[in-house]
């Protein structure tokens, strides 16, 4: 038996037998980034070890193996602004998914000895075919006797899903979730009057599991009981959301009585604990895309146990219900213009179309844009290199203004655009040597070109909170080269379906917290965004979980969800023939933004 | 600890303490009917404890406390021909419930990358807004993959209720049972052609517990537990049926996936654990009459556990989906004469109309029919006396042929029709004292005449399987005085609503086993059917459970027992101002069977 102390969070656990040091983080919900799954190769994940009295060492929480009585410093994850909860909202008519209704039943007389389910029909006849579940259908006669025949039904997905005495109509919550790949955010609505109450948000803890969404779903595959640890891990992260929307308000968790979830495909399926495998396998196949309406207690998510959970429809492997989500927010089904909605995450999906016609494709944009993949690479927390500038001086912010730790892709993306701009990256994507420069500004920063490890870098701190310099390397750039020659490759196979070229787009709207996050300027100087359309660009910020919002608020905007996922045609690129030469083609930097 | 040593079944049971001899019975599955639920009122449960090496006492078993090491001699109670399993058939087109569909789903390509459920949709696409269990969900890509994507798709009620591998299309049973007071029949049917593979039937083992519906409602509403005493009983002896249906056949309960239940009011809320309660008290209000779609799993009926259970709807609170099943089997949605159909049971319910309009109401027969208040009465049992001749020497028949132990409805109805026809009993229901018989016939069997415990009796055999003479005593032809006489009261105030006098209805229709026993000749010589049309009474069985076959083996047939029990209108007999007045005009036997 070992003693394992973990600071500063101060645990002390007691392990029966030689354990990863990972295994012991996670369940005892110590958040740690494993961008590459944990298989040792990132090195995102260095905890220090506290041996003897004062020798500190650094491993990996992935690697490491506690074998004796071990002291660990593992510093808590802050959420930093990163998790993106705002997004442009508009006015949704109230007419929840979930309705309460008062209801003074006749009381029984000899002369009317209708059944007591018979009467509570009657006075909602409105409502058709309406269905009630036997484990309710039980408690109704006492309820009813109990309260002179007044009392409160709960009604949703047309059935009487609860029964409470006397009127509670006052009392009718709701939530919608945003299930993100890295982040989770949830709304606490009043269906009441659609105000919203609380919004909060968490990492997804899924994220100790795999940084992307093939990892997760290898894990699930690959590892014993690794759908259920998913599952767990993301429903246990929706219970502790819910109670932290309900803190400072009256309410209880049985209060809420109807959720509703957008997230991708993958996340759909390990919400649902249904197997992710097939999406990872070509020909990418979904167990489920339609929209599927259970239970609360099905999947244990701790609101009122009868609530329906309605899981927004998806519309293939790759372009999930949050693309779903984010076309209703943005309304692009009732575009009169070409619009192209983009939402850059670890996938890059996007829209195109008018309210007559939509088209979505998913790019594997892969996670460089999430600081995977990166030498230095971090996601957009605290410490991260968020935004550079190649003015008079080169300049940066560092989130929360701390002492950087890395850089996100928001960072990456601007460094790129700007050694683009002062000709230290060619067209190709080659970060020169010092004595190729030619532009001008390039040559003054052509003291920061180093030498690390055998690979040419790019340098933009030395002086950092991790003690090792920050800089982007050769290797950075192809990882991006890569990532943003699918989106663009995407676009352009999207309007060639579409029978549009590029000026035809009227807007782009960039959603989720990436395209908050990135300057336009910087993603059209890279080509990752049309460098003829950058004043065409709109951020409109989380659209996923305002989508959700809406649906669970107003059964127009879901059913429009339904719709939307009914009428988008999707477009899988890997069976389009010229979509590597596209893609290629899309790789280099030959155009507006770059200087050589 | 004590032994218990039962003969002839010959089990031993150890004790822990002092037991009630009816509670371990019960326990262990042997059956003895307590009609008077079990107070020590009515004496039926007799058994002979073995003490010592000879001595021998008779007791009760309902009353017997076991405080030492007990032999116990129980005669096991054999299933007579009492039990009706029959019923006159009529041709029903096959369209059961619960359908198979053998499908090869396209298999998904690059070019096809719809989800597993969109495709399975896709292929039975007749079907609209098909729904599906997210457990059965989560197996959906497994068995698809494993089998080439050639599978058995069961679909129920809207929904696929399973998936199985390859063509199972020939294997697709379903059961009906008719949940009778007394008794419980089960039809186990292969819905492939509609054919009857096995007929099963058993006690009823709630009548442990209360031989009427009042005495079980009392039971389930005054019993610590009482309610999911009588849920366990009636559902454990479901499960017996089940097993036994499936012996011979190479069978397994999994391939039931359909079951159909009929069952007056009381049994269907008992079946569902649904209090009966309030149909005891004024106003007699159900908690459900509408019909109800359950999983076979929420009631834990050992069928294939998604099956659906089809519960028929009920009336009111003492007419039930029995009397709906019987409607529909004898097809008076369709009758263009005026009909009356009459099941007597422990309740009388009847329907009187055509297919224009239907009227029903129930009237509180009482249990007197089933043997029970009557001084030697019994079920219809071996041993029961069931058929009485006054013919030139006095004659009766028993129940397997065996010396007679009591008497059954049957018989009990024989005899009086007898006796009024030979003068022994007047119009007001005297049984005379032998100097006050007139009537020659009657005279000679005047030296019947007794009196036993101070009552005047006429008895019927000396020489008896338990030692003491059967025989009919005042009280009895009270207790059927009053049973009769709500029965025609009911018929008359039937007529009465629909604006018919008694010679309009064309046909009575007897359902049900006390029914198919009876002699029309003496029932209507008593006055409990209507003298006048002795010459149009039709026998028609066991009507309910042959309407629960059709509803299982024909979607319209169910669809048809949702349209009777809508379309017919209930007349409440309590609530009726002359009911009582016309109840006592028909509890004389001034007509034309009587011969003072």
């Amino acid at each position: 038996m070992y003693k394992l102390k973990i600071f500063p969070v101060n645990i002390e656990i007691n392990l029966g037998k030689t354990k990863v040091l990972k295994e012991v983080l996670a369940e005892n919900g110590i958040l740690v980034d494993y961008p590459c799954g944990g298989i040792g190769k990132c090195k995102k994940c260095k905890v220090k070890i506290v041996r003897g009295n004062k020798e500190e060492a650094e491993v990996l929480a992935c690697q490491y193996e506690i074998k004796e009585n071990t002291v660990v410093y593992v510093k808590p994850k802050k959420e930093g602004h990163n998790i993106l909860q705002e997004g442009q909202e508009r006015e949704v008519k109230v007419n929840p998914l979930v309705k309460k209704l008062y209801v003074k039943i006749p009381k029984p007389s000899i002369a009317d000895n209708r059944s007591d389910w018979g009467r509570i029909k009657e006075c909602i006849s409105y409502y058709k075919d309406l269905k009630i579940d036997l484990l309710l259908l039980r408690k109704i006669p006492t309820i009813l006797r109990e309260n002179n025949f007044h009392c409160t039904l709960i009604i949703a997905d047309n059935q009487v899903i609860g029964i409470e005495p006397g009127d509670t109509t006052d009392t009718l919550l709701g939530m919608a979730f945003d299930i993100g790949t890295t982040t989770i955010v949830g709304y606490l609505i009043n269906l009441s009057n659609g105000k919203e109450i609380n919004r909060v948000s968490a990492l997804n803890p899924q994220t100790k599991y795999g940084a992307d969404v093939i990892s997760r779903i290898t894990f699930a595959s690959a590892e014993k009981n690794g759908l259920d640890i998913l599952h767990e891990a993301v429903i246990g992260q929706i219970n502790l959301l819910v109670e932290k929307a309900l803190i400072g308000t009256d309410y209880t968790p049985e209060n809420i009585y109807a959720v509703t979830f957008a997230g991708n495909t993958t996340m759909s399926h390990l919400l649902l604990k249904i197997t992710p495998a097939f999406l990872a396998l070509s020909p990418y196949v979904p167990v489920l895309t339609e929209a599927i309406v259970v239970r609360a207690k099905e999947l244990k998510i701790k609101v009122n146990p009868d609530a329906p959970i309605f899981v927004l429809p998806n519309i293939a492997g790759f372009v999930g219900a949050d693309t779903v989500a984010a076309t209703l927010a943005a309304e692009l089904d009732k575009a009169n213009d070409l619009t192209l909605l983009i939402d850059i995450g670890t996938n890059g999906e996007m829209v195109l179309g008018t309210k007559n016609r939509l088209l979505a494709c998913s790019t594997a944009a892969g996670p460089a844009f999430e600081g995977a993949h990166i030498a230095c690479g971090m996601r957009g927390a605290e410490g991260a290199i968020d935004h550079v500038y190649f003015a008079d001086e080169f300049q940066y912010t560092v989130i929360g203004n701390t002492m950087p730790q890395g850089i996100c892709g928001s960072g990456l993306i601007d460094v790129i655009a700007g050694l683009l701009e002062v000709g230290i990256i060619d067209s190709s994507g080659r970060l020169l040597s010092p004595e190729k420069i030619k532009n001008e500004r390039g040559k003054k920063l052509s003291n920061r070109i180093k030498n690390i490890d055998g690979t040419r870098v790019f340098v933009l701190e030395e002086n950092t909170a991790t003690g090792s310099p920050i800089y982007i390397s050769q290797k950075d750039i192809r990882e991006l080269q890569l990532a943003k020659g699918a989106v663009a490759a995407g676009i352009e196979i999207l309007l060639n379906h579409y029978g549009a070229k590029l000026s035809d787009i009227k807007e782009i709207l960039l959603a989720g917290a990436f395209g908050n996050y990135l300057l336009p300027e910087s993603a059209c100087k890279i080509g990752l965004l049309p460098w003829e359309l950058k004043n065409r660009i709109k951020v409109i910020g989380n659209a996923a979980g305002l989508g959700a919002k809406y649906a669970l608020i107003a059964q127009d905007e879901y059913q429009r969800a339904l719709e939307i996922a009914r009428k988008i045609e999707y477009i899988e690129l890997s069976a389009i023939s010229e979509f590597t030469e596209i893609f290629t083609n899309k790789m280099g930097f030959d155009f507006g933004g770059v200087n050589e």
